[in-house]
């Protein structure tokens, strides 16, 4: 833990998040079958085509019941001993879901224990682990951040690990192992539970829905948590720089946002702040656009604004945006093919000092369609793809700084419009990334609330001896009395995917529906806000003053909720 | 004016500051030679050899005496007409300063009227301008950016430009002129207090200090506007990423602030945030610092705290650190020089095509030195020098992005360290900018309202015709109640500098004082910080809750003011 703390840091340890009616007297619940409450909707397993297939890797746990929690007898609980885990990034409010599992289990026996795997799953495999106690959480309540115990990458899919983890589970005489993660942490976290079911081992795996880019969400899981607390801290942001852009009047400003499979971040922060053009990735893919008709959509802004005297703004770009563009996907599997590293071509392109070269080299070899797009891409960026590779030997798409390449390639096009006299402008371009600090900054009320209740959720799925569930939590547009605790089962939430040639079940990436209200209100404004200087600066997180600010909801989730009104 | 506000903007706009006592009662101020008070200190033009020089600038202004205020008989005021001026980049409070004039205009007399010029003093000498109007100013309080009336650089120094001035002024019969702005903007300001006062115009000419890069201060302005709110928002960020790198412990994040001439904001953020290595561009230059070592430095952290298991950390690099090494100066001197328009080599460089020819080209022309230098820099930072021109010809030091260029030096020199078995850490660097989004935010509880009474602090020195003076608040460590207004004479702020070959009267710019307390502090307690993960989140900018949070003061501000004390 780090030594000293700021004044507002010690003002949110002293911070006391409502606690959802439902859960207030834990020694009472009792999970039991959802019929009414959490809207039951038909099973996927029962619908798809693929039922075969997930049946066949969850044989046990694929018919698990939607649960929902009632008021049982008072009952002594015996002491749980439960094991937490981080998986993958930060998002803000981990360490209030582990105070939540914390007091949930000592309000249910003080004599519980709660033990935190270090610095993610390998945690488990290495059975690397502390005990956290009342004077340890104390210093974390409502701080980002996962330092206090750390998070990590790796996944337990082997049988290997997956049979480790079940002899350190056992040893420790684990009740429950709950899993804080993202979609694939969840999707491990079923296999866990199936694994150890069929081993007869009783400890409950309990997953809870964790990512800043809110792709983990569903009918039944309103939001992952740490996209408020995330979104919030862009959205200050893009609102100063905004303010400053419209005040020096001189500047465009292309402001990337974190958020690689889906643009939630990225149209929760318009919504708030209504930049001048915001692209959707997911509407680029259903589009079919081309990085050119990309680069011509920001040029046409731009020379529209000019003709009205205009030469300032502000363009949103979700880090994702490149690999949702058709002819750049196919480019990097191209590219990915080409130059994996058993090919002559790698140990080619090596050997050629010159850069030059080296893209003239890959020109020969690729398809017309692709050579079109390459030949389409500053030089800066073609070299990234020719000489970087990720740990799965794979060209590093990640790694092209989208809102750089995009500034690069809209000066260009802008040079040929000023010559046809089609343009009179003065271009300066800033760029900006949104990036780790929405990660781990000091978590909003809301995130605070919502992570305690759903540490809270997950213990008592634990004490009903539920396994292979995501905790959940309903109603999030009510006050949080009235929020409404239940349990998804993971295998619900999967779908088959073929990933490296072969079918796995996956937890299906919520991606920004393009048909939902979020988007919707979005595309009825966005004209406006392209002319117009309509932007809106949301400020600094707030966590003392009006509820209205202190507590406000994403607008995404906020919209969500209005359209399944709408659609009931 | 931006259409939409949200709901914390709006709060803002309720906002009240606090206005200090001294200035409760507009209409008895008289302002009066300060002999107590303001602390009264030897006027530099009678110590300095320049005071001739400063005198033949100045003849009527030079000598102008400190003032203060004091209680003098309640009268009638007369209206009066004053013009405001916005120059130089923005700051957070420029809004405040203008409703405190505005404010302080109608206390007076309510037929008082404020104009604004429009985008900087090229609005005087265009004679654009807007009438500020209750309502008008109403959708202003206490919110981000210069956007009400705009900013501008333009200076107004040749003596055409300082006679359509003069024109304008009394085109409008304005009783005063403000000029909110940085030192260049306020040594300005002096030139034309002094035009005016030549040619019998009545015109009081009246500064307010602003810069968020904190380098507009001396023993009696404690602090320039803007400051307070930039290095709150970068502090901010800091203290997430931290929190980040913390619980990733896998990335080193290499974050430049702001702050071109002076480390002040640099400074600021780390005794707030304590990061394992930062560096103060004047320390740099003290030590006659080369690039080598200060790559070197990084490299020996990062070997130490691999040596102790951590392969993470966080560097502070102020914007102008590289200008401060002398080796580089020299350099860009050489190339400056080299490389003028006008020059032979400007052109044989232009025709060369290859890059590596052009960076040939130029080491044979360059001096050992400069030859030794420009080779240590990366390939990009080499064109950078050698391809881009500001707009006085100049090679562009400031688009050399200085986070990134270390990074690629470290990790040259970490690569021969390893070679040589002298490090085995993974080096994952990231790079932050922490920019323009400090210089538009909402202004802190602070800025508020030190830039309110600074508005009021101008018209109080209109009202008694000083010209040639900036505002000046003192005692800003206590309550808000007891600051003391106050005017300094530019002129006493003024040196000779030799710029563009000819001496010019200029404000100097305050550098970080290596003997001063504030560094003091840091230099006691960098070598803690750099093994120990002593990292601090001061969180997002409060403006509701306890005043200890909203209302916290800079520790620059404060500790400087202890070293004062200590003095006296």
């Amino acid at each position: 833990m780090s030594s000293s703390l700021s004044p507002l840091q010690k003002y949110r340890l002293q911070y006391l998040p409502t606690i959802p009616d439902a859960l207030k007297n834990m020694k009472m619940l009792k999970a039991i079958e959802a019929k009414t409450g959490l809207e039951l909707k038909k099973h996927p397993s029962e619908l798809e085509i693929s039922f075969t297939t997930i049946a066949d890797f969850f044989p046990l746990s694929h018919r698990a019941p939607f649960l929902k929690f009632t008021k049982g007898k008072q009952a002594l609980t015996k002491p749980l001993r439960v094991g937490v885990v981080l998986s993958g990034g930060q998002a803000a409010g981990g360490h209030n879901v582990i105070s939540g599992i914390f007091d949930a289990l000592k309000s249910l026996n003080p004599a519980s224990e709660l033990i935190g795997f270090l610095n993610g799953p390998s945690g488990i495999i290495k059975d690397q682990t502390t005990e956290i106690t009342a004077p340890l959480i104390e210093g974390y309540r409502n701080q980002g951040g996962f330092d206090l115990i750390g998070s990590g990458r790796t996944k337990i899919e082997t049988s290997e690990q997956l049979k480790t983890a079940l002899e350190v589970v056992l040893k420790h005489k684990l009740d429950g192992l709950i899993i804080i993660g993202g979609d694939d942490s969840n999707t491990n976290a079923a296999l866990l539970a199936e694994y150890f079911l069929a081993r007869q081992c009783e400890t409950s795996v309990v997953g809870v829905p964790k990512t800043i880019d809110g792709d983990l969400k569903n009918k039944d899981i309103e939001i992952s948590f740490g996209f408020d607390s995330a979104s919030k801290n862009y959205s200050e942001t893009i609102g100063s720089l905004m303010r400053d852009v419209f005040s020096a009047k001189k500047y465009y400003c292309f402001i990337k946002l974190m958020g690689r499979s889906a643009s939630h971040i990225t149209l929760e922060c318009a919504l708030q702040t209504h930049p001048n053009l915001t692209f959707i990735s997911e509407e680029v893919a259903a589009q079919k656009s081309s990085l050119k008709q990309l680069v011509g959509e920001v040029c046409n802004l731009i020379c529209q604004r000019a003709s009205n005297g205009k030469d300032y703004g502000v363009v949103l770009i979700p880090e994702g945006l490149v690999e949702f563009i058709p002819e750049v996907k196919c480019l990097i599997v191209e590219l990915n093919g080409l130059l994996a590293e058993s090919t002559p071509h790698y140990a080619a392109l090596e050997n050629l000092k010159d850069d030059s070269k080296k893209i003239e080299y890959i020109e020969k070899l690729l398809s017309k369609d692709s050579v079109s797009c390459f030949r389409s891409l500053p030089k800066d960026n073609k070299l990234q793809l020719l000489i970087g590779r990720d740990s799965h030997g794979n060209v590093q798409v990640s790694k092209i700084e989208t809102e750089r390449m995009m500034i690069e390639m809209v000066k260009e096009e802008l040079y040929k419009r000023t010559k046809k006299g089609d343009y009179q402008g003065t271009f300066s371009p800033l760029s900006h990334f949104c990036g780790y600090e929405g990660r781990a900054c000091l978590p909003s009320n809301f995130d605070c609330q919502y992570c305690y209740a759903l540490g809270m959720t997950a213990v008592a799925l634990i004490k009903s001896e539920a396994t292979g569930y995501i905790c959940c939590l309903s109603n999030l547009t009510k006050r949080v009395e009235d929020w409404i605790p239940g349990g998804i089962p993971l295998t619900s939430m999967m779908a088959m995917e073929t990933r490296h040639g072969t079918a796995k079940p996956v937890i299906t990436k919520a991606l920004v529906d393009l048909n939902g209200k979020p988007f919707e209100v979005f595309s009825q404004q966005r004209a406006r806000w392209a002319q117009n200087d309509d932007y809106v600066n949301p400020g600094p997180t707030q966590f003392f003053g009006p509820e209205e600010i202190t507590d406000a909801l994403t607008l995404t989730l906020k919209l969500e909720a209005i359209e399944k009104q709408d659609k009931t």
